[in-house]
């Protein structure tokens, strides 16, 4: 089988995760990714021997790279005319304008959340709508909790029906490295509804969400404590059972060591995990409880890894490689190791 | 009308605040505060000129202020034969001990959250259960979370009845000063349900509630997320003028310049109260939002000194120098200018 | 004799301290503050009940602030008719644009540490070069940091003359309630030398002074270690004794309780200072070590509020109220609370 | 060439790291590690399918470990029959106790720095005592930012002679994925002067050194900010050429992205390695400054990585399998990729 070739566009923290997920797909060659200047990781690339080509965004950029002695493969250019999708994962706002040049070489493109819904034809989440993005040209994936929170809603939507949701988003302020974003000693809160309770209602039309969001001092995993309400009752084993089902999500336990986000980012490390990344989100065993019909639980969501494989469906979906769901979200998780 | 004494024993974090909060009530005499060791907040006294007299726990810790410089007036045996209430604000565990002395001596006390409810023979909130506290000899205050919570709750649920409640707090982890205790770059988590669910439901048996926690590297403040469901359904803006009847809650937007809890402690200390306290418990007016029936809001609990205005309600409720809810909470609210 | 007209612009973190401070003074009046928005702090100045009037940066400004409920007593132009001196405290850049405005009306002004040097006639420190700021016109303080550790440095300079400094600044990043910018895990590096030991070569030009900085995740107080090179041997007893004696410096332990900036922040609040603001720096009489001849010592500087005494000395500076630096630093000290 | 057998015992934070190290070490055999309970890292380790073999510290642990459904392959005993040396990096105190097992079994063992120096025969450091270490039997490593300080401190003293050290260490106060120990928005103080400063005298007893020590609230990597005199003069260039000449220094530039430590952290994650670890110490070029002779620069110590190296330094001393300090720590170099 011919192998789909797929360029990653903007090499930084979502964009060097998606080359290393793409490289593990055996279905899919990673023709190179591009970037436009030589940022820490672009440098930490070269030190690592180039496993990946880079190309320039454009011509300048060519330049400003050479110059700092990291070596170029060719242009935006040459990448476009190449490759059979594009994931862009360049800072927001910037995929809306790339959009153009996809365009004009008429290649498909995935965007990531931070693009506004209306750069693509479908807003996309690998578990429940992959039907939708089949044969689509321009895709947008939710954002990291969006995508975390849908995992799990979506598990149990299908287990028992899901009416109504109310999240509370307890959100890591900045990524480990970040210097341009940060809060000291401070909560902060956003105007409700949050954007996450809307996208989940764009995704899932048919259940009612609400939500609030505070930010917080740390840099290791957004938390989502969830209040779910089912069409029909189900027992906190059956919710665990039905977590522990999915291949996305870990469930794990206080009493295993893992006291919140920084056990889950130290497990990853010592795991083995490339960068300490993990693909699932993980949900506390110890932490789901009832009121009346109601399911509360909490999310960890792995902010910097957790699209990874929404958006490696999104290709297959894309590229109609794979026609259903389930044998979309199957073969990606096939090679990353998740089955 | 002769004044009630009182005596606050342990003057840390909040047996401070009691001190402060008793003397501005003018049928009360704040006879004096003890404690055992030359602390930080003890030298903090005696440099601002010793406006309460110091009485040292025990005969050695007057030895041990006295050697410090500190002016000690003499020991809790002195206290405890000139007065007609304790507010007992040691560490966990040492107020049960306390107790005894102060049965010794036939004294009511109250105790802080801190404390096991069997130390009491009422666990009491000003607002919620005022009249189980009449004539009662030993009084256990709810903790600072679930005071500030039970404000809230009880507001609603003489508004329009609540039948359930779902909370997700997240928790500072210290107070400003604190080297004891401490999260760098962690999120916390504890096994559900928390006990704030649960000591609400103590105070108010009618109630079904639930609840999450995450403890958060912040000082100042911890923020609960609530899902209320009303008995009977109730607007947003009804909510609003619900909150802001009540002398306990301030209702604040982001607008206005809230944008989180160190928001609200620069407001505390620009505002001039002392320490930066606020007796308030904050609510965003921009964060009330509904789903379906059920109506979800973000409480901002200054962890400090909110239970300052509820322990002081107990002591008119353990002597009865006030006998219903109403005449109790409007004379503590009126001294510590709160109408 | 007739008080001095003081007006202060700009009524934010400094702003506000510095009306405080210059309210305190018996020869002075604070004529009134300045703002262009109903910040949080001005909602503050209004809900204690406008201790200060208030003017509008402009008239726009008058506008928003009234539509936001809040009194205004006229405009700049009525202030800078009717006061002295001006003591500039807005955002950095703001004040050179200011100054045409002074320079209109024959102003003097003094300006705070975030405006260029060259907006300045002199860079003034009350206690090292007092006397170069008598009857200036334009003044500019040093920067927080640098205003305290040149505190430290000419009190020793004064002692036995220093010849090198080399410090270390381990800066809080951002303020309490700042939510402009922070920091989230991260150490932030500034390239060599830093700004404040060319600051201080600039004041006291016979010292070499050099230093790195280091940005730090806390919003309470910076701390500098130094080193300095004395040109005559002297004992860690007469450096204590030496920054005992000083008004503006107070000395104290870990053994006291003072184990870091947050027990100084503590103290400040406990202490019943407003705001829980100190004015001094704190130096740990345990962190005082000797390699050869030098000194390495630790200090606390209270970033909020280290500038107002030294801004104050600069307004009797420019006046010539007081002529020398002994009685234009004592008149501020007595005024203060710090003799 | 016979592999010399190693056990680990303690599988924590430094523990996994040392198993790490001595596994890519082609003349040595990990033979296995050895803990005492079913930790998340130990969960980990079977989660990786059990890369090393796992014993037990006594047989109460091998019930537990199993019954946690961790494969166990024996207990301390079994390892201690089978090795030639140990690496015990076993919390603070319990290597003292395991040192009387370690000689009952005539067996060598290397102690990391929470241990008391007592415990060893000799205080080591791979590059500033190596042949102290020949044929030693108990030896203990340095601290992590001793073990750093000391590797750049020793470079310099080769090139121009060192006399005098004057460190600043701003200290991480834990390890990402600590709970048991953490700062929340507070700086804390030790007495001065730290031990760091007087271990470095310990192991370089020609060097006259003192230094201050502030704890902040980051878990990636302490800065050391140091003066240090030199023998005779050196420039900023010839400093920067001994430093990028030493292959555990790394030399870096804020230009490049090293903002601080959170940029190593991360640059460490991008560039592939295990854990995101180096072990390199990284030195800012942009930050190396002269005041007179001193030389003033600052070095990001890796806290969790940095003593592997120097530890695997030690093997070889204790057996003598390389009998020069030269010798020694190339050959560690070479199998840790650091040449």
């Amino acid at each position: 089988m011919k192998k789909v070739k797929v360029a990653v566009v903007g090499y930084g923290v979502i964009g060097q995760r998606l080359a290393d997920g793409v490289a593990m797909q055996q279905d899919m060659e990673l023709f190179g990714v591009v970037d436009a200047a030589p940022t820490l990781s672009v440098r930490a690339l070269k030190d690592k021997g180039m496993p990946y080509k880079l190309y320039a965004a454009f011509p300048e950029a060519k330049t400003a790279l050479e110059a700092a002695g990291i070596p170029v493969s060719g242009t935006m250019e040459d990448v476009l005319n190449n490759v059979d999708i594009v994931l862009d994962a360049t800072s927001a706002g910037i995929g809306a304008k790339n959009k153009e040049l996809y365009k004009a070489h008429s290649l498909k493109a995935v965007f990531q959340g931070g693009e506004k819904n209306d750069v693509a034809d479908v807003f996309f989440h690998g578990y429940a709508n992959y039907e939708k993005g089949l044969g689509q040209d321009f895709l947008k994936l939710t954002s990291c909790n969006t995508t975390g929170l849908i995992r799990a809603i979506d598990c149990l939507d299908r287990e028992v029906g899901i009416e109504k949701v109310a999240i509370t988003i307890v959100r890591r302020v900045a990524d480990p490295g970040d210097y341009h974003r940060g809060l000291t000693n401070a909560l902060k809160v956003d105007k409700a509804p949050n954007h996450q309770a809307v996208d989940l209602m764009t995704i899932m039309p048919h259940i009612d969400a609400t939500g609030l969001l505070v930010h917080t001092p740390v840099t290791h995993g957004h938390f989502i404590s969830v209040v779910a309400t089912p069409k029909k009752d189900i027992s906190v084993d059956e919710v665990i059972a039905s977590f522990e089902a999915h291949d996305r999500i870990k469930v794990v336990s206080i009493d295993e060591g893992f006291l919140g986000n920084a056990s889950v980012f130290r497990y990853g490390r010592d795991v083995g995990n490339p960068r300490g990344d993990v693909y699932q989100i993980f949900i506390w065993k110890d932490m789901i409880v009832k009121s009346g019909k109601n399911i509360m639980f909490g999310i960890h969501i792995p902010q910097e890894s957790v699209t990874i494989p929404e958006t490696i469906d999104a290709i297959r979906a894309a590229l109609e490689t794979q026609t259903t769901r389930e044998a979309g979200t199957t073969e990606t998780n096939k090679y990353l190791g998740l089955l």
